[in-house]
């Protein structure tokens, strides 16, 4: 049975909200709204991307409002209880101020992925702080524009708020509302400390990735046909846009280099004992930057908030054939076991699938034994 | 239907075959022949590694052959076809050469990770080169050790045979032979060419990987609480084990650092554009470096030998409840629709889980529309 609709019932916001910008995450906003009754507007600086948000349901579309009745009517007849700015990161903070002015009874929110410097600008433009909050749905895709926006985009994904010494409660109250009313799982952080923390665990890891795979562009394909899992996971996220990622690494520019400072001497560090890997104690500096990333991997919490150690893998080989999966996860479940992770693993020309399955630890060696006297066979 | 086991019909390798080094490789090695009627001898530094491979049926224990006739009587005796030196990489070279002295009409091959410095060694020796060959079959795994050895862990992963001017044609053939009697897929690199290849494919992402992990050392785990799958994905392999990757890297430690030099020269431009990221050109600059991963990355041969760009994802929402992700995929193959790739999306204290499903895109929209009929949710 599929996961059951969220219920409106209960729900914080209720409108109007005007969303401002209307991309996957504006329009995704809108649409999960919309579905629970809530009015909405949406707005966005190109008409086309507008009209497509109007026309999937994400809400009325504000440049007819303002045909019927110009800027100001349009702004006294929407009287909007909430501003969604869901613009890009390097105009949210211009966009914000301006929606302060514009709308002076609304709660101002933007949901860009950079905290500090937007608050910093909304505090020095004079306008009424206490009506804008930050918040950061973490949530998104490769893909963008309002075509690919969802209602459940933000289905059990971190929304964090984060208040400033001048917010008022209600602001707080509806931030809050807002990330429960579309599913997320509010976290509260103060921005800087946000700023700090997606530099950490979500902008370093893409500069990384994209510096890796940055080094195959003029490796010969038959090598990069050997590849195996390990390149393929440390480069995926290398293939997001570069246009947004230039503007979320420029935004959040200070605390990414920071972190970046770090890996350089680790780097250098690295390099230097590699140019001369007999010379005395190089084996131990090796052996340290490696240790250092088991710890600092340990602790990543794992599917329920435990360490990823907590699970034991075992790798099922399949028929490359549709349905294989099916039946073996099927095959599992019907010996009471929960499956806490799959994956496929690639490679070229494989004859056979390997499918890798995490499950707790104390079921691994009968389930292998299961499993093998079912047929299935065991690479390891 | 499970996939079937690998039939020895046409197997070119009839041994008796000697594998000196029984840890997690070379007992698989063991195991695999073993099962196809070949006799294999298993030798080993440990006399409990060596026991507990012969236990598990890798071969029988070479230290017994010796306790009943003597080292030259087991020498004579065993007389064999091939010797697989399956030792760490670090004294490979050394048991190889010791392995063409012993044992005079025997080709003798290593499967280490690293082949040119393991050739020099053997060239430098004054043996018998013509018998020698280096081969790499790219299979592993975190755990080690020949209990965690298993008779499939070659089968569809790349074997990489690396000839040189000197080796014979015999030598070749059972290289070859091996690799494919074990199930791998032979490729055939230079031995340069191969450290070249590994240390880009494998070593430098390993060390991109314990370079990032690293840095989570002294992250708050709240903050970690936020991690996402890109984080998951790019500091998974960081968990491997150091006392291995010492050996790797110092072996392979030229290749690698000359891969680093250009992530260093990529960094340094880059912490210089972060640092002042509204100096003119500065958003080129990222852009640039995050367009030189897209390219990078979009070489990577997907499933299939094609890019990964080929398939398209879904992300469907289940219930965290055992048997979700079997019925969800068991439904799509009833739908006609071969899974290419799937794996879960994880985030503690989700309610529900998100299972991303590739597919052919020709069949993407129709597969939505499908499911969604069916009462499944999907994300995005």
């Amino acid at each position: 049975m599929p996961a059951r609709a969220r219920s409106a019932v209960g729900a914080t916001v209720s409108g109007p909200v005007l969303i401002i910008g209307a991309g996957l995450l504006g329009a995704s906003v809108g649409l999960g709204l919309s579905l629970q009754g809530v009015p909405v507007w949406v707005r966005d600086i190109s008409p086309t991307t507008e009209a497509v948000a109007a026309d999937l349901g994400a809400g009325s579309s504000w440049a007819g409002l303002v045909r019927e009745l110009g800027e100001e009517g349009a702004r006294a007849e929407a009287d909007p209880q909430l501003v969604v700015v869901a613009t890009p990161p390097d105009v949210a903070g211009a966009t914000a101020v301006q929606a302060l002015r514009d709308f002076p009874r609304a709660v101002v929110l933007d949901i860009a992925s950079v905290k500090a410097p937007i608050l910093a600008e909304v505090l020095a433009s004079g306008e009424d702080a206490r009506r804008y909050i930050g918040t950061h749905p973490m949530a998104g895709r490769e893909r963008s524009g309002p075509v690919a926006a969802r209602a459940e985009l933000f289905t059990s994904r971190p929304w964090v708020v984060c208040e400033h010494e001048e917010v008022a409660p209600e602001a707080v109250r509806l931030a809050r509302g807002l990330g429960q009313d579309l599913g997320g799982i509010v976290t509260f952080l103060d921005p800087a400390e946000h700023d700090e923390t997606v530099a950490l665990i979500s902008h370093v890891p893409q500069v990384m990735s994209s510096l890796l795979a940055s080094r195959l562009r003029d490796t010969p394909l038959e090598a990069l046909g050997l590849a195996g899992q390990g390149l393929r996971d440390t480069t995926r996220i290398a293939a997001s846009a570069p246009g947004m990622w230039v503007q979320i690494l420029a935004a959040n520019a200070a605390p990414v280099v920071r972190t970046l400072y770090g890996v350089r001497a680790d780097l250098d560090r690295l390099i230097g004992t590699l140019e001369d890997p007999t010379a005395d104690g190089a084996r131990l500096d090796i052996a340290q930057l490696m240790s250092e990333g088991n710890a600092g991997v340990a602790r990543i919490p794992g599917k329920h908030g435990g360490s990823p150690k907590a699970f034991s893998e075992l790798t099922v080989l399949v028929d490359d054939t549709p349905g294989q999966i099916a039946r073996l996860l099927t095959e599992i479940g019907e010996l009471g076991v929960n499956v806490e992770d799959v994956r496929m693993e690639h490679s070229p020309g494989q004859p056979v699938g390997m499918v890798e399955v995490a499950v707790n630890p104390t079921v691994h060696e009968r389930l292998v034994q299961d499993l093998t006297t079912r047929g299935w066979r065991i690479a390891r």
